[in-house]
């Protein structure tokens, strides 16, 4: 398969494991007789530095000229204390989510048996857990009209959703618990919010065209403390773009390995993929950040285009590395001289 | 002192924990000559059962003509999977909060050691959490303008926040930092919303007038990382409604002990004070459920009319019944027989 994958490796630790899931690609191409061509471009931080703009036009006419794009992370201090900031990495992700209808954001949580120690969370309450998360991520209070007041005293943020954007994906997350343990939760505030309400009428609807799945409902609040509680209750989640933000980070860390989560934003002409940890300003360069989630991310990305023996292999060079602990400091009980670079080598060469 | 308190015992558990309270505050009364008048009122699925509404007039009124007000539970099952019913209990609880004009919700959450090994969270992750969380009531999400299409198929919710609703907030929550650790976090999403911002503009304003308290920020989604990572990081924390609606539910759990928590509901006239948890239907009349919420919420209802030394008598009855196992059965490791009835009995009659 020919594929031309966009490079936005963007700040702090993102060039660095980027180019290690590009070494894993390139080696999984090798492997397979597959051709990947990449091309690089600038997005947050890096490119208002660049360009002034955190999505110059160049870099999103690149994305919608590639099959995929490969995602780092965006973020950096210096924008992060002042509110009244014109211009922030952040608008670069947002943008390009819009810009290229990316609304659906999955991301898979799952607890790894050989990290259960690491985890904040006792061990009976997170091992077997296996959650996928099916974030809306072009709608909600996130692309609502934003006001202030002229004299600055007020503000305020609109929350907007409509069938077709609860719709398109609910699809794609009963299908995906029909291809697991077949239980779908809403989470939503339907005790409070109008949308909400929206979303249980829409997913109730839908639901009947999948009579295989169970669904069931949860009010945000309520998930919040579920998924401290029993985490494991959880199969597919399927949630709107704020809540999901605020679930999937939440549920990140219950693994005890937010350096292993990747994730798939996709929509119906273009997928991006990243890892779901920031841009972490304080390890770049250092040679500590764990490059496993941007190569599982690269996984998600061959998987997305029906390569999976390919996404498998590079699965089980990971959990190989995890094993062997070849992993970075963060969590390497044994080791504490392997560097970003060494886990990417181990996991192309493994492949 | 003379207090008129309306009770609301509301639904499922709600009457029986609240009668444990009142039966505290008659043996504080007595103790300490003072006269409390308690009178008595529905809310919440009961009042709709009663009346058609979930805030009566008269309940309403009764609260108005009150010194305080002491709240159980609202909520029954046979209202939360119809998202088309017009009549919810939930909305006398709001009705509620902006009729009184509470705005200030105040909820400690702390780690008592003899319950520590309770927390689905390791030990020394929490050992030690003890945080005071400010949330702003009767503002935000929670009551802008709602609008569903005539044909349905849209929803929207409008969050607004004025900056005098955020500076009362603020100034209350800053005080408390002044008076415990002397440090506050603000949560929000201020890279993504403008209330948000406004929030941090105004926070930072008000910060001048507080020097020795030390003012972070974090947005929530980080926040819901952070309450599990390590809350022992937080001292007061202050939020806009929605967030502090989900975050205090994530803290409320890491202590593992949510039928201990209680909150203060406050604003410039009124006050109202009652347990974090809900009115779990599946205890009810059962003698399962755990009063110790509800009696420490009349603690806090005490000591917001600075009779310190009453509310202390409280906590070190309360304190004296879970070192003795006189506990009901969520908390108990040692007996199993022990009543809602007797656990009010038992801190009645130390008092
Ligand atoms: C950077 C920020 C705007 C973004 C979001 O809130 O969507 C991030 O938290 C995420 O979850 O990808
Ligand atoms: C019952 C519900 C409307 C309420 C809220 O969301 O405010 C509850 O969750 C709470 O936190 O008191």
């Amino acid at each position: 398969m020919k594929l031309n994958i966009a490079v936005l490796a963007g700040d702090g630790i993102g060039p660095e494991v980027t180019a290690q899931s590009i070494k894993v690609l390139k080696a999984i191409a090798l492997e397979y007789n597959h051709s990947f061509n990449f091309k690089y471009a600038p997005v947050g931080a890096i490119a208002i530095d660049e360009t002034g703009n955190p999505l110059p036009d160049a870099t999103l006419e690149l994305c919608q000229n590639s099959d995929a794009l490969l995602f780092g992370a965006i973020g950096d201090p210096k924008y992060d204390n002042d509110p009244s900031a014109k211009v922030r990495p952040e608008q670069g992700l947002l943008a390009l989510r819009k810009a290229l209808g990316l609304f659906a954001n999955i991301r898979p949580v799952k607890a790894y048996d050989a990290l259960l120690s690491k985890s904040p969370l006792k061990k009976d309450i997170i091992k077997g857990t296996d959650i996928s998360i099916y974030r809306e991520l072009t709608g909600g209070i996130y692309f609502g009209k934003k006001e202030t007041s002229a004299d600055g005293n007020s503000a305020s943020d609109l929350c907007e959703y409509s069938r077709v954007e609860i719709e398109r994906l609910a699809h794609l997350a009963f299908k995906a618990a029909q291809a697991r343990r077949k239980k779908l939760t809403l989470i939503d505030k339907a005790n409070v919010l109008e949308t909400s309400r929206l979303w249980r009428k829409v997913v109730t609807e839908i639901s009947k065209s999948y009579k295989d799945v169970e669904l069931d409902f949860l009010f945000i609040d309520n998930a919040a403390m579920q998924m401290i509680l029993n985490p494991k209750q959880f199969d597919v989640i399927l949630t709107e773009n704020m809540f999901g933000d605020i679930i999937s980070d939440e549920a990140s860390v219950i693994g005890g390995s937010i350096g292993l989560l990747a994730s798939a934003s996709v929509g119906d002409k273009y997928a991006m993929f990243e890892p779901i940890h920031g841009s972490y300003p304080q390890a770049t360069n250092k040679g500590i950040a764990n490059p496993i989630a941007s190569i599982l991310s690269a996984a998600m990305l061959l998987e997305h285009f029906d390569l999976n023996d390919e996404a498998d292999l590079i699965r089980t060079a990971v959990d190989k590395s995890l094993a062997l602990h070849i992993t970075t400091p963060d969590l390497n009980t044994k080791y504490d001289n392997i560097t970003t670079t060494k886990v990417g080598d181990f996991i192309a060469d493994f492949i």
